[in-house]
């Protein structure tokens, strides 16, 4: 991922360094376990922790004449260790380091991931309880419909979030397996003890039974979940911007001083930071697609997955780290405007608030049909002329004889509409 | 989906008849909890119960001119319970109805996916315990590597598989959510207890926060989670279709008696059914995009996700149903060749075991240079002029100075590499 | 694809009955050219054209039994034709009738999708000129940048459909071509000229080299055009979707009398056809990914890619007709308030000038620095305080030593921005 | 993209100096324009091509400030010009610049990947005609269909490639568009002429009429057909992978001398480098769902497509440019076994003559159903027994009715396969 939408944090997990460190431990703890079996000496175990070491340089010369990077990194760490490092990697085959060497990765970068949508989740819950009760008006086709409060529109992203974080938890279970079978992964020259042993000191699980690899439809699964997370940061981030729209204006992403454009034309505040977000969330779901071809490999395996993880492990789990923490940012710092709020709101004179009208007159008596039509003649004055609905309302003799003004004045009162704020509030914050 | 790729008792849960008893126990169940509450009267709730039916045709015919699928079941179901029929729907909204539907026929086709797989489980755990000794031969990236058995190939299978039903269960229970919360899903005109109540009588949980939708990330997970199942079936079918290949055939698709072309050409059996799997698998994975798509509709609804649903609603559910049916059929019946199985094996001439020989040399003492070099230079000639590596080698002056006839031939001896099977059977069916 | 959604025009294309009305005739050119070749008597290509019929049940019947489509035809034209029709098929594989039928499908859809494309661009050319100088605010990130016209709006759709016309007819061309090259695509059993022969028939291209089967790069390359036209009906939709948003209101989808919700909630005009196509993009665009995979047939052919073009191509082809037919009508009779056009260009009290205003200073010898100064002071005035810019910046003493109150108000004058809309309807028009 | 997937030829066109470059010459090209239309001074031009020049580090610290390039850009710029850079990127807007650079980014992409396709097809030639006459086995679904030669085989992938060729050239052409318009695209503030002169000194076409930016639906085709081009790459080296199997080693990638593993275990040559160009389609092809999500912007424009283009731009055409050339080696090296073939072809005792025999009795007046009967019992007892089915053949008596010993003889024989090869050939190469 280009520098640009990537965090150090994250990208240190992919780096060199941390591979080839992992690759290290893995092999430092397989000669534990070998060497608690007796398979060999313990002291070559000693020496691979005492002298082990490696350079990246070294290595990718090394890669170059061998065209195997577990080789050539076997060799180097030879360099280092010397004589006894040929008791390294006994009857594990590379497949063993690379897997759980990925699977190291992918459950690290859950855990930031996991952290991301955390500081997200914090942000929602501050900004929702913020505005729990500021009116908005809630919109289905982008057309004016009933009242809602902005508090509720962020519970929903705020419980959507939450739903992720299920899935991202659970995704990082089912990936984070130890495989140190052996060719064809039937333990022939290994013993299903240090599989054990590696597992336990790296964090993982074993994998109950591996074809060599470590199954692909775990990491299928696996960015199948970031394509979800990353379509809830669409979601957001469309929120964010139809919000900022200059015809809407209800918030705005804060704009920094020195940002440019920002004076000559005051306007001109662009939801730059979400448009963004929108085009990552398609990097992100980029990843699922391939992550799914991966799955049918060939017999005990091929190596056709290797370069498509190479690519969107890294990738994918960048991209939408970097987003989760965009996002985060943009919801701590969103400018909301209550009051273009109200003004929205008021817009179409109380049409908003038809519906309610409608379900009143019934409820005092009124046929279905009479209700329509004075629900609609009065609708349709204000929707040509303008002006009022509740007065046109309160003006007309057949709805009086259903409903006093007073009445009429308890459905126009938006309180009606947000009675059970506290029992959604109650129902997604704890 | 086209009826070729669908089984009757999928396509139903889908069918227009089920749609709208759904509808049905939706509404009366509401009025029921609309009555408990007072909001309506006891009466008006029987009388749904009592009298309400629907007619197919007569709601398409309404809703022709209405273009409005919910108002005209109802206009028709009116017309079934008379006058009283004006408390039914009260304070919800179209969607309440619809996506609870949906929900409902989602938990339903789950429900027929899990039985597949269970059935294609059964028949893996069968077949794999039926060959758990079977030798065969193991292959990364095509070519011959170490041996394995039959049985240990299928165990990964029914563990991948059983990892796809856990992942199945946990999306049917994020998808079975009930939402009866009216316009923009603040309850504004229905109390949260009818949600409740229809929730439970319906088998649902209660969606939390609702945008009138139901959020469309539980469903963009439903779809991702039937794209890792469908390769998994991509990938099991593929293996078949392997072992099927003329040079190959360790296995075959059963061939029944009517199937033309098996006499005149009796070495023309096809993996059509396998091969057919494997275009389904795609046909599966193609909902998954546009349902991730589907998530970030604008503020608090907008119906682009509908038409997606309408197809990749019942299209994904019948094809993925379809193939696990088919899938375990293949499983049941396919013919296995352990005779083939055996020649393939044997068909280096013993070369698959020159891992074994090399790392039992330098346990012996040798350098890994000169054990290189003795493994060498018998395997070579074994590749160019056949014969058997195990004679090769016997007759080796160096590698007798390490290992007797006696220790080649264990060497040599399969059950060296299933010494483990036991372990892996019991991680994997228990 | 669902009725729903389905113009029958294009539904008959993909019938069981078109289907084999085609099989009949490529078997019964084929026959012709065979008898002409004198492989075959000519009394039984004659025999083919007289008595040759098909019964659909008949021959779904015989298939449940042979397992085979092709035969099943066969068998049920030999009950017709009589003991002639043994010289039927000869030298053919099952494969050269159905890609070539599937080739005369696509060829014919492809036309029904062209006049479609025509309808639009119609549409989008009545339209465009109409509004060629109705003013309109230009947006970029959704907030208001230059003044551009309606008609301008437009015409980069005209243009985009015109190239997606291009693309599609280049795309038929690919599609439409015939293969009679017998198995594995030699010609082993069958002369090149019957192939040449059918093509003509048919009004196709022969296949310069088959594998049987007419290579799926083509078919891939197909759907790959549909899901870019997919993608521009996307556009025109989301563009109308958001002009008829309440606070927008631009323009609105005609709204017919029927339709339920116009009167008592007269506002509550939903863009529910530019919804629905949005989600309609995204089923065309789930075709495309299945059909790149389709292409890497195994050896000479597998029969993977057959149940993905089952599905696809009546399913892709269907549902781009209806939406290109559906955008064509929302088109033809959007409602467009120019009214509103002004009233939101004029929204800002003239701010959207600014940057023609710093440009002007400049020019006339204002340094950039003090430039942007005098633009931005009274911007952001204007930005706070509501009023006229021009007013504004008329009063600002140290503008008027550089710009005329005349010189301003040309600058505020929306034709500047105009001058060059006949260049550009010239060059997209002609 | 990872350097492991990177040509140097390729990345550059990618890199910072280059874009930088190109702006810098859109930038002068215009001023020239401006110069010679009397907007701007022509010293100001002049100027700008003779101290115009610009610093990376300098220019990525003045957009840490300004969060926009194209101003730290111009900032930049003025540094190296002086006062007179007040003149450059007059009337135009960062679109103009950006869009351009992409456009002259891809269409060098493509000239790239077309040198790279004509590489490939040079080897599919070369290699198509040194074995358009060696026998191997057709195999429709993995089986033994009827013979064909290897040169046949690599034809139908020269034929492929050349679709793709032309298919590149196309969308070079629709990519390769200049747009220099301003804001909202109107020449507001700006000559078309100017556009013309970019364009023509830039190498391209002018855009029509674009929206600020050009239109992404030019960029949706671009990515799609890469997206085809893997996928013709992958069905390459799907076919490279099966042959090189180890029950069908038909043919090898070439094995250099140093990779690891090449004698100790001689038969465990795998392909490799095909399998990773499996991976490799699947990377190019996650490219196109995201470009066609990015057709859809916002009304004049919105930047979620920058994202996607930053990341995948790049991605996508490097990825397939070094598919392409690691392709061409491939084929340029392949080993093949033409004994190998033949042994293959010869493995089922002549059974692939069967069909050709069952005419040849047909013909001679024998009855489909006893042709089918006489054929079927033979091919039977080879089947289960072995041995030589022209022979079986020969000793049936009721085949000897119709068909002599010469006469079946010829039927095996492989030239009746082959007599349509210069056909086809011809068809093909030229």
């Amino acid at each position: 991922m280009i520098p640009r939408y990537s965090r150090p944090e994250m990208t240190s997990i992919w780096s060199e360094q941390s591979k080839f460190q992992i690759w290290f431990e893995i092999e430092a703890h397989a000669c534990d376990a070998q060497a608690q079996l007796g398979v060999i000496p313990a002291s070559a175990a000693a020496a691979v922790w005492e002298r082990g070491s490696f350079d990246i340089d070294r290595i990718n010369e090394i890669e170059r004449e061998t065209k195997h990077d577990v080789i050539a990194f076997l060799t180097n760490l030879a360099e280092y260790v010397g004589e006894e490092a040929r008791f390294v990697h006994q009857g594990m085959t590379s497949s063993d380091v690379l897997d759980t060497t990925l699977a190291v990765q992918m459950a690290r970068a859950s855990d930031l991931m996991l952290s991301g949508i955390d500081r997200l989740l914090t942000a929602l819950d501050k900004r929702a309880k913020e505005h729990k009760h500021t009116p908005t008006i809630g919109r289905s086709h982008g057309i004016h419909a009933e009242p809602t409060t902005f508090g509720l529109k962020l519970a929903t992203f705020y419980a959507e979030f939450k739903r992720c974080r299920k899935r991202l938890q659970q995704a990082r279970e089912e990936i984070a397996t130890c495989a140190i079978s052996g060719a064809v992964g039937t333990f022939a020259h290994i013993d299903p003890s240090v599989e054990q042993h590696v597992a336990d000191k790296m964090g993982l699980q074993i994998e109950p039974v591996s074809t060599q690899v470590i199954p692909r439809d775990r990491h299928a699964m696996f960015f199948a979940v970031l394509g979800v997370i990353a379509s809830s940061v669409e979601r957001l981030a469309t929120e964010i911007r139809h919000m900022q729209r200059t015809e809407v204006r209800e918030a705005e992403e804060f704009f920094s001083a020195g940002q440019k454009g920002s004076s000559a034309m005051p306007h001109k505040r662009n939801p730059v930071l979400t448009e963004n977000l929108t085009g990552i969330a398609r990097i992100v779901r980029a990843a699922v697609t391939p992550a799914l071809e991966n799955v049918a490999l060939w017999h005990e395996r091929d190596i056709s997955h290797s370069s498509v993880e190479r690519v969107f492990g890294p990738d994918a789990t960048i991209a939408l780290d970097f987003a989760l923490h965009r996002l985060s940012a943009v919801m701590e710092n969103l400018l909301v405007y209550p009051e273009n709020m109200q003004a929205n709101l008021d817009q179409l004179g109380g049409l908003v608030h038809s519906q309610q009208v409608l379900l009143a007159l019934t409820q005092k008596g009124a046929s279905r049909e009479d209700a329509y039509k004075m629900v609609q003649r009065n609708a349709m004055q204000i929707w040509s002329d303008g002006g009022s609905y509740l007065d046109k309302l309160k003006a007309d003799s057949d709805v009086a004889t259903f409903l006093s003004s007073d009445e009429l004045e308890v459905l126009f009162d938006l309180d009606q509409h947000f009675q059970h704020v506290d029992t959604i509030f109650e129902r997604v914050f704890t």
